[in-house]
């Protein structure tokens, strides 16, 4: 199997131990400006969270994990109890941030493993194996990402067309990305890929992100509106779906940023190969299906009236609908990419 | 068959005669401003057509029959060869503005008819006659536009879920609309639809103008970007589809607002009745099928640019695909709603 190079694309996100701050792009900044900032108080984490200027179901698992650690860092507890109280306290404020992807549990969860295996360890050992426990899943993440690439590339040929929609880039992991890490691989050893950026509505994650950090890497990536994917796949420009993940259920059914269903579905009809990047801790064996995947409405204001000079629709007598996220049913994922290798239908995560 | 009720909902193009203006309302501005435009020069009618201050196929050939007419009703001709000539070069000033819609051009077509049948006719009667042609081709819209209505409302039931693209609505046609005449209809006669709107990128029609002028009749409607099209029929919201047309093609391939293709697709998948709402003058059975259709390619700064604050996207090293309009090939098309009666498939217009 080729090796993926190894020179991050772009550093997103890290801890600055010594200065107690989590450094983050805000991703609400670009294109227009690549500012880091330097978060050290637990709400401003959460806020981070929830107004996207961290994103990507693997970089806010990675934020929750040091943002988690920080707040702890710094407890005056003396008892272990009322350390593991306040934990619950810290675990509770970034859960809850944002409901539909499972990395934000699963990384606060794999802390708390962490307080409770310390429970006849001095606290002060105990934050130290949280900052270890944190620095693994940023770690993790890398060599994750790194083996999607190395999979996926397996998936594709030289100059095909590859479509994505959203940012599962760099930006939304520790680096490399997931739906981008093949293109990324692919970029280095010179297979020429046609990237198809989906704008992605409402946030505009594929125009701001998506198209920033592949054009820095110098790939070739053509940005379109949501609602022009079914031209560029009847124009027979697309050989493969490459889109990366929020949740998946132990049956197959995936969520992820809403738009990816209708992608499916238009792939499905035109006979091209949809494929979900999918890093392990995003499949959510506890999940029996869609159905039981809770999807995160957000404000209306976000499609008429954010980015805009004006409302672009009247601000009276109109409903709203917002998800964040919507559900691909299993029957329409052609295989999933993850760490531990590609799979196929039939699907049953365990 | 029940009557559409006769109070236009909305004023949307008429002739000035006496002060050689036609009369528009700028679309570019709404939702935020409700602006009549006073147009005289031919030049300022090309630009109000290229730019969709007027938009829809019905309304721009209606403008374009009223801005041929004052074109003419001025001309400074003495003889029928020299005001012959002077049409033609007025014609090709309308008829570049916008490609893709055959209303304009079949609109032009007709005004050049009535000219050449005044060859033995004074001047000022041949201007006569433009105007009683221009005339009639903004009636006969109004009656097409209540008989789509009529034959459309036959189709759905009460409390039906109906989702739009685009604007077919009145502000596309001089009144009704024409995806929208069958809702019209329906908020008459109490059926209480819930409409769903995608917002309809680049250009936003659905959004700006859709949910404007409905609210403004009382109707029930949702917006919603047009990536979360596959969610709402997912969740069984929806019980049809109506959409205009920009273009019929003689095997029943369309073109309309780039997007409905995607949703022709959506909708086959989840077996909802895709219904295309076609006044005869835009079906063309001189265009065999889509693929005879030219696709009107626009600026890539509607995308990241336009309406915005900042740019959306890097300004360099991306490319942008901007299509107008799509063509959704018949088979996906369940009927045509037109003025003449509902159409089912095997198509053959002649």
């Amino acid at each position: 199997m080729t090796k993926i190079p190894l020179d991050n694309p772009l550093e997103t996100i890290r801890l600055d131990d010594e200065n107690d701050a989590l450094v983050i792009i805000d991703q609400t900044l670009l294109p227009n400006q690549l500012k880091y900032l330097h978060l050290t108080k637990l709400a401003d984490i959460r806020e981070a969270i929830y107004e996207l200027r961290v994103r990507g179901a693997p970089a806010i698992g990675i934020a929750a994990g040091y943002g988690a650690y920080l707040a702890m860092k710094n407890s005056k507890a003396k008892q272990y109890s009322d350390f593991y109280l306040e934990f619950q306290a810290v675990k509770k404020t970034l859960s809850t941030a944002r409901p539909t992807a499972v990395n934000l549990i699963w990384a606060l969860d794999r802390l708390e493993s962490s307080i409770q295996k310390g429970i006849s360890s001095p606290l002060d050992e105990i934050k130290q194996a949280l900052l270890e426990e944190a620095d693994s899943i940023l770690a993790e993440d890398l060599r994750t990402n790194r083996a999607i690439g190395e999979f996926g590339l397996s998936l594709l040929k030289p100059s095909d067309g590859i479509l994505t929609h959203c940012n599962a880039g760099a930006l939304a992991t520790g680096g490399y990305g997931t739906a981008t890490a093949p293109i990324y691989l692919g970029q280095e050893l010179g297979y020429n890929f046609k990237v198809f950026a989906d704008e992605t509505r409402p946030l505009l994650q594929g125009a701001r992100l998506t198209t920033f950090e592949l054009t820095r890497a110098g790939v070739d990536v053509t940005l379109l509106c949501d609602n022009m994917a079914a031209t560029v796949m009847q124009n027979g420009w697309i050989q493969a779906v490459l889109v990366g993940c929020d949740r998946v259920a132990a049956n197959g059914d995936t969520a992820n940023k809403i738009g990816t269903a209708g992608v499916a579905i238009l792939a499905n009809h035109f006979n091209i190969p949809f494929y979900v990047c999918a890093p392990s801790s995003t499949i959510d064996p506890q999940t029996p299906g869609g159905a039981e995947i809770e999807i995160e409405q957000r404000r209306p204001e976000e499609i008429y009236k954010k980015w805009y000079s004006q409302v672009m629709a009247p601000e009276s007598g109109v409903k709203f609908f917002n998800p964040a996220f919507d559900v691909t049913p299993a029957d329409l994922i052609t295989a999933f990419i993850t760490d531990k290798g590609i799979f196929r239908p039939p699907y049953g995560f365990s």
